[in-house]
C-alpha cells in the first residue's frame, strides 16, 4: 500500500484532532517536531560544508513558525541561517519563536516592503528553506511576497519547501492558483511533507521526505494514511521518488 | 576546557532563563526536546531487538513529564514502552502528555500504593528509564516510591537515568540524601544529563550522554558551561567516560 495523498480538508482535520482535547498535543510540541524534521531534511541533502548559508523564508502563519523552529535547529546543527520574514506572525507563539532565534544571534532581515535586503541575502545564501505558504494558502500572492517569489525563483539556488511549495495549490498542484501577474510558483528540489503528503504534490519529482513522527497509529489507520516506517530515531523518512 | 558540572541553583536559574520572557521557550518545547533526547539515548545504547520492552518510571514533577515524552518517542521508534507513574502530575501539560501516550496505546500501570503491578512489569521488561526524581528532589522518599526504588534496584535490569539518578543528591551525589529506612539509590548504567551535568554526578562511571540541544551559545558562554559539540542532527552527545 502506498502512502495516501490527502486533501486540504483532511489535513486540517488531522491537525485539529491532534490538538483538540482528545489528541492533547499543543501547537508548540507539534511545531517543534515539524521544524526539527525540516532542519533534518535540509541537513540530509545539503551538507553544511558546502551549503552552510541557509535563507529561511517564513510566511506569517503556522508554516512560518515551522520555519523559525527549523532555523533555530539549523543554527544548532552548525549552519548559518538567515531569516526572511517580511510579515511576522502576530500570535504569541510566533513571537516567542522569533525571540528564540534572536537569542541565538540568527540574523533576521529587516521587515520592509522593499526586497533589497532579500536580493542581497539571496546573493549570499547557498540554499533556501521555503516556509512561506502552507496548505491553507489560496492566492493571490500579496506584496511583498509577490516580488519575493520572483526573486527566489530567479535566484537559481536549491530550494527545500515545507509541506507544499509556495504558490502551489494544496490539491491541484502547481497550476491550480491565480497568483497574480507574473508571480511564479516555486520549483523546489526537495519537499518535506508534514504528517502526510498533500494531493497537490502527487507529481512532485524531486527528493521527497515525510516528517511529523507524532501521528498515533490509530489515527494513521483511521484515515488509511499508509505511513512508511521511519528508521531508528530519525524524524524524517524519504519517500520513493516519483517517476514522471 | 571540560564541561561544567552545575549546582542545583544554577540548573534552576538556567531553566528559568530559558523560559522567562527573554528566553521565550515554553515548557512544552523544552520538555519535547529533553524527552526526545532521553529516548535517543535509550535507543543508542539498547537496541530494540534485544531490549524492546522499556519500563518508563515517572515521578510527579517535570522529570516525569520528560519520561512521558520519552515513552511516546520510544513507541514511535518501535520499542514497547510501559509506563509506571504511581503519582501522576496534576499540571495540565502532564495530563496532556499522559493522554498522548494513551492515544498511542502505551500501557500505563494502574496507579496504586501496592507495588504488585510494578513487580510484574519489572519481570517483563528489558530496560528501565528512570524519570522519577529530578534535580529539585530532596528526600526522604515517600510511598510508593520507597518500595518502588527497592524493587527497581533489585531487578538487575539495566537502568537509564534522566538528569540525576533517583535518590542521588543533585550536588553531593549518591550518599548525600536521607532517603529513609532501607531505600536504595539507583545505580544506573547510563545517564542522560539535560542542559549541563549536575555536580552530584561528577563521579558517575557509566555511559553519560548530554541532551538539551537548545541552550543558546550566549547562555552557555555566560555560565561557562563548555558544552561539547553535538554531531549532525543528533539531540544527544556522549561525554567522555569518567575513570574512577
Amino acid at each position: 500500500m502506498s502512502i495516501r495523498y490527502i486533501s486540504s480538508k483532511l489535513a486540517q482535520q488531522i491537525d485539529e484532532q491532534l490538538m483538540n482535547a482528545s489528541g492533547a498535543f499543543s501547537l508548540d510540541q507539534l511545531m517543534e517536531l515539524a521544524g526539527l524534521a525540516c532542519a533534518q531534511a535540509v541537513a540530509k541533502v545539503y551538507n553544511k560544508g558546502k551549503y552552510n548559508r541557509v535563507l529561511v523564508c517564513c510566511g506569517p502563519g503556522n508554516q512560518g513558525g515551522d520555519g523559525l523552529v527549523a532555523a533555530r535547529h539549523l543554527g544548532m546543527f552548525g549552519y548559518k541561517p538567515t531569516i526572511y520574514m517580511p510579515k511576522p506572525g502576530s500570535k504569541d507563539h510566533y513571537k516567542r519563536l522569533q525571540t528564540q532565534c534572536e537569542n541565538m544571534s540568527i540574523p533576521i532581515l529587516p521587515p520592509s516592503s522593499s526586497t533589497d535586503a532579500l536580493s542581497h541575502a539571496l546573493n549570499s545564501s547557498d540554499v533556501i528553506l521555503d516556509a512561506i505558504f502552507g496548505f491553507s494558502f489560496k492566492g493571490p500572492v500579496r506584496p511583498p511576497f509577490d516580488a519575493a517569489l520572483k526573486l527566489i525563483a530567479r535566484s537559481g539556488l536549491p530550494i527545500v519547501s515545507v509541506d507544499i511549495p509556495s504558490g502551489w495549490d494544496v490539491e491541484t498542484g502547481k497550476e491550480g492558483l491565480e497568483l497574480g501577474e507574473g508571480v511564479p510558483v516555486l520549483e523546489p528540489d526537495v519537499l518535506v511533507s508534514l504528517t502526510s503528503p498533500k494531493e497537490g504534490v502527487r507529481e512532485f519529482g524531486g527528493r521527497h521526505f515525510l516528517g511529523g513522527r507524532f501521528v498515533p497509529r490509530s489515527m494513521a489507520e483511521k484515515y488509511e494514511l499508509n505511513l512508511p516506517e521511519y528508521a531508528g530515531h530519525e524524524q524524517i523518512v524519504e519517500l520513493p521518488r516519483v517517476k514522471l
